[in-house]
């Protein structure tokens, strides 16, 4: 399968279709076309073929697409026939809704442990999961073959937490500090910057209201 | 001002150029040129000025851009200038993660109130508001002037309840729910998919490892 220099506009598409054709097959449906994907998903249906043909096609023969295969096809580009090992930094509201997610293992994302810096914390049980004080962080990490950090501090301490991670073998951040963190060629990160997508929603409503007033 | 037709891209990109000179202005700094703000953002500058161009450029002249003007400008063009009243249906962790969260006040969201079907968080206060049940939102909704309504409920319910809140004056949705909501054109909706980003996080990081494994 060629997957050269696909855009991380597509890539972000895809969870979407993940997500679509995950409820398809819950619903027990088993050929779908992308004329039914595209109404479903308000998305055209000569995007979506685009959008599959970067990855081979998956084979829509007479009629549409075979559903589970899909999923699966989609789901293991995506990284999800695979575990991951997880660890939470920042035990506050935030770091505990994540935290008590199942859905995330479900999809292989596995909780390994949460770390705060307030001592209030430590020893509150998230699910199965104890926090444990920042001190101990970067040997967890060594020892527990730990991938991906989320990260749900504020952001003057992110940029220095994320070094500290990285250096003890981190490849991955899922962000929602509000910084851009600053990370080596070779990790991952992806922001969740909350306040940005606030500030996308005003303004659309604002443009709105403007458009109404205007007549 | 013309801002005609301008791609949910660049819409997309103002947040972060808000949050950046927010951080030049706090430390003082008065003038900035569209190549130090591409250093900063990892943006190219040649981005920067096509995007400012959708709404005049905001007047560079001789050294770069006046912080501070372009600051107020960029957040009275994401209607930061304005109030708007928030409430947040369902008061779980991700609930009331959001609902502590005091950065959204300071621009101009301030949360009215919070709501849940659960008896057990029924009276809880998160800062100063008091979660309400169900059955009382419609009326609160109509007699508070409550624009947005965040969502962080399960999908099960969501769509129905997003039903309910248009009908009764919401405007815009903030929706944290794992499903895209069905509402009326004018209806503003922000979607926060926050297993879609994962997906993407665990897909960049796959991709990454297959690389370094053909060397």
């Amino acid at each position: 399968m060629e997957e050269k220099g696909i855009s991380q506009a597509v890539i972000g598409r895809l969870p979407r279709y993940f997500r679509y054709l995950g409820e398809l097959k819950d619903e027990g449906v088993e050929r779908v076309s992308s004329q039914e994907l595209s109404g479903l998903m308000h998305v055209t249906a000569s995007q979506i073929r685009q959008d599959f043909n970067n990855f081979g096609g998956f084979g829509q023969q007479g009629y549409g697409y075979n559903v589970e295969f899909l999923y699966e096809e989609i789901g293991k580009i995506l990284g999800l026939n695979k575990t991951h090992h997880l660890i939470i930094i920042g035990a506050g509201n935030l770091g505990q809704a994540l935290g008590n997610y199942m859905n995330f293992e479900r999809r292989g994302f596995i909780l390994k442990g949460m770390f705060d810096k307030n001592p209030a914390l430590y020893g509150k049980k998230v699910r199965e999961i104890e926090v444990q004080p920042m001190e101990k962080v970067e040997e967890f990490v060594r020892e527990n073959d730990i991938d991906i950090a989320v990260l749900t501090i504020p952001k003057s301490s992110a940029v220095g937490v994320a070094e500290v991670l990285v250096a003890n073998g981190i490849k991955a951040f899922w962000n929602f500090a509000h910084v851009d963190l600053n990370v080596p060629e070779g990790i991952q990160v992806e922001n969740v910057h909350l306040s940005d997508s606030l500030m996308k929603l005003s303004y659309n409503l604002e443009r709105y209201n403007q458009e109404q007033e205007k007549g």
